[in-house]
């Protein structure tokens, strides 16, 4: 059987640009992680990982050029947007390692021994350790910054991790021209090619997930994708951690107060916030409470022409095309949904941006209607017109877990008035990131980001940006009555590496 | 259909001492999961559920007779032994209080915005919130510690989070009579009742892991019960984390020079360890990698004497007896394996403590020899004699996780010559903590501990014993461009609450 060929796709025309490679067999994925296996030392000291992470940043920057136009050939998400993102992923690469230098993650906790204690406490040096190999899988939306080079490599890398990237298959040339980037990077620290390991194809992918050596994954997709994952790694003999991104509807709620005080600059906002980069974020929202009456008549206006004067866009590939136009249309022939803006196909190749009304009465359950409490990726939000709290309360009871919630205040309720604290309070139970009066586009790398949130929008509790993403890829060891002979520097007494630490009970920094 | 009868032994007889229950329905189970659910307003607070802790050790402390007269009439682990494991809980209980009222484990972060940052930092502050319901699942050889009142249930509760405990059918009455005690100290501070759950019946632990409402669960036991509600955990529509301890060897290896220097020490040493509680630990050495030779032999003769005079004992239950005798009879007729001290059946209802050997070279794998590198729980240890070090290797490598690994060295070694930094690092990444000359059984309760380890001792990658075990039943939120008039106090700048945090990137404490 000939290997199955892999072609980079050009969606602005749907036309193969290329054969990249070809789908990595079984044999191929086991090289691939052996080899990440057999990298594991390279990485072993701190001050060659943060090297590695802040040289993988400037070949980036010095590939740039080539960078960005075969991610715009692949992705259509054009050279302006494609060029921040490259930004961003170069300060993701040394922001981590910024980390790796600091070394808090490492989360050093030394206890002498302590003859009062129930029971008697030894001496007990506890710090954390690379999980190993990590699968990462990645993401169409973010060629760069949730792919080859992304906050997953990245954190990975600073943990110590070699990785194996199961490219995807929308931006595959990309894919491999990054790896090589990477392995440029990691080639002027002597450390071998195989800690980026780098494999096509859907079955190498789950073949990834199921190899003995690999001890940790990242993911971020769709639900079905990542559901199918997740269940593989945990059906495993040994099961493994699985860090998956899976799907977010990002609810936003209006009040009536905010709507009677800034009708038209919330329905801009929200347009802006829903058709940004042709709807494909994770965090686009993707249902929104107003209320009914005058004012959210107002902000409805507002939404209408601003998504009206948005121009047609080309997703990511055709194959979100469909989805996007056959899922507008399913929601929208349901009874009480309106179509201010219609959705849907645009041109041959393009889509085109709308939205969708329904009285959030209709939200209350168990009917058809369940289907608008499901993330339509591309450029569509739903509005649920609101007669009153209780129904918004009802509406947040049956959401599943989110990215984010957003909610946007008058100012007296943002000046702690009224109802602001006890919206935020029923928010924070649905998203791993709450916003005021803004919009969860945007997700910047900083260390008190959280990027996750309940299930699904993520399968564990860990964040894949931001400061805490290292985490993941980490396990603690305690060593018990160890001479300082035999210690590793990072559990000395005299903390050689001056690493903050708790020491005898006590926070040192 | 009557419920099924939920009755107390005693180990010591086999008979029937009263009964305590009724296994719960389906409903009962709900019924205790949203009593819990319902609870958790109440937990809110930090300094409520510090106090509530606290009291909770106290009362423990006033009920003590009781306590370990029933823990006794149902386990017989004898009341020294549960005396000293109920000082231990208590500890543990006060020790989680501290730790509440530091707070560091909130993981505060906060981030003011930053427009030199790619992109843009807007106004970011995290910090972490309880998960919700938390499911206990109790052990039968710590009837305090790892039961009811044990780490998972005092970490959980630290954390913010209710608890619903399966009682383990050892000791069904001593659950009844703790769980009282703890609802009592949540009286005294306005916490119901619901706040402590406690349901019997195996149904009713698969009712609890896949009950809506709980999010997260705890599990001390056995490899096949915590395989199949890790696997309950994970098939949910909406997965939970599953920290399960579930099995572990805690392989031992003794240098050749190590035995020369001190095989009568280390001989003597192992029979206490293996035999301690009867040999009921999760850290039992079950593995021991000692050298043939005259040293060996030294060492064997003195385990050979010790474990001669130990006593014979009674294990847990007849099901656990049971399986004791048949797992040693299996061990012991493999080709090659050696029973200097002969372990089994005692009298009636007790056991005789033993020990087996065989030539290391045996466990090479791939043959009924495998069955020695799986957990015998009882008084028994594998001693496999080795001819040099690669067969040390080689056996290390063919072992699945553990909770601790073991090596004693010689003077030498200790300080730092030959073997001894190497062997360290072989051992490190097959358990979770690493001993130098000293023996596993024995799991202090001190910030820097950490019990778990790779798979199968721990489904997750934390600690159910020690500072971060509180760390499990947590998730990050991080609240975005938030007025401060909204804001928890614990994520104000002024830092009401004197928390240590992460503030625009320092480390304060």
């Amino acid at each position: 059987m000939a290997a199955a060929p892999v072609w980079s796709v050009d969606p602005r025309t749907g036309k193969q640009r290329e054969q990249v490679a070809v789908e990595a067999t079984a044999q191929e994925v086991d090289a691939a992680v052996r080899a990440a296996h057999a990298a594991r030392s390279a990485l072993a000291d701190r001050a060659v990982r943060s090297a590695f992470l802040r040289s993988a940043a400037d070949e980036l920057q010095a590939a740039e050029d080539g960078l960005i136009e075969t991610a715009d050939a692949e992705t259509a998400l054009g050279p302006v947007r494609l060029t921040g993102e490259l930004a961003r992923t170069r300060y993701q690469l040394r922001a981590c390692a910024d980390l790796v230098d600091e070394g808090a993650f490492l989360d050093v906790v030394i206890d002498h021994p302590d003859d009062t204690a129930t029971p008697p406490v030894p001496d007990l040096r506890r710090y954390k350790v690379p999980l190993g190999v990590v699968a990462v899988y990645s993401a169409s939306n973010f060629p760069f910054a949730f792919s080859v080079p992304g906050g997953d490599t990245a954190s990975a890398l600073a943990a110590g991790c070699p990785v194996v990237v199961k490219a995807h298959p929308g931006h595959p040339a990309l894919s491999e021209l990054v790896a090589k980037v990477l392995r440029r990077a990691a080639a002027r620290h002597g450390i071998p090619a195989g800690v980026l390991g780098l494999v096509h194809g859907f079955e190498a992918g789950t073949d990834l997930i199921r190899h003995p050596l690999v001890a940790a994954a990242g993911f971020t997709g769709s639900v079905r994708g990542g559901r199918a994952l997740f269940d593989a790694a945990a059906a495993r003999p040994a099961p493994i951690p699985f860090h998956g991104e899976l799907g977010s509807l990002n609810p936003v709620v209006i009040t009536e107060a905010a709507a009677g005080e800034r009708a038209e600059a919330i329905g801009a906002g929200l347009a802006g916030s829903m058709t940004l980069g042709v709807g494909q974020f994770c965090v686009k929202p993707g249902l929104v409470l107003a209320p009914s009456g005058p004012s959210g008549d107002r902000l409805l206006k507002s939404l209408t022409e601003a998504v009206s004067n948005t121009g047609a866009g080309v997703l990511l590939d055709h194959r979100m095309r469909d989805n996007f136009v056959s899922g507008v249309a399913e929601r929208a022939q349901l009874p009480d949904v309106d179509s201010p803006v219609t959705p849907g196909a645009g041109g041959e190749h393009t889509v085109s941006a709308g939205f969708l009304t329904v009285p959030a009465s209709r939200l209350a359950g168990g009917d058809a209607h369940d289907l608008l409490l499901e993330e339509c990726f591309g450029p569509v939000t739903v509005v649920a017109r609101y007669d009153d709290e209780s129904e918004v309360g009802a509406v947040l009871s049956r959401l599943p877990g989110n990215l984010t919630a957003t909610v946007h205040l008058s100012e007296a309720e943002t000046a702690g008035e009224g109802r602001g604290t006890q919206l935020l309070a029923d928010l924070t139970p649905l998203a791993g990131r709450v916003l005021v009066n803004g919009w969860p586009t945007g997700v910047a790398v900083a260390p008190a980001q959280h990027h996750g949130g309940p299930y699904p929008s993520s399968t564990s509790t860990s964040t894949s940006v931001g400061g805490t993403a290292v985490e993941r890829w980490l396990r603690p060891v305690a060593y018990q009555n160890t001479p300082e002979a035999l210690l590793p520097p990072e559990l000395r007494d005299d903390n050689p590496l001056g690493l903050p630490r708790r020491f005898d009970g006590r926070l040192e920094r």
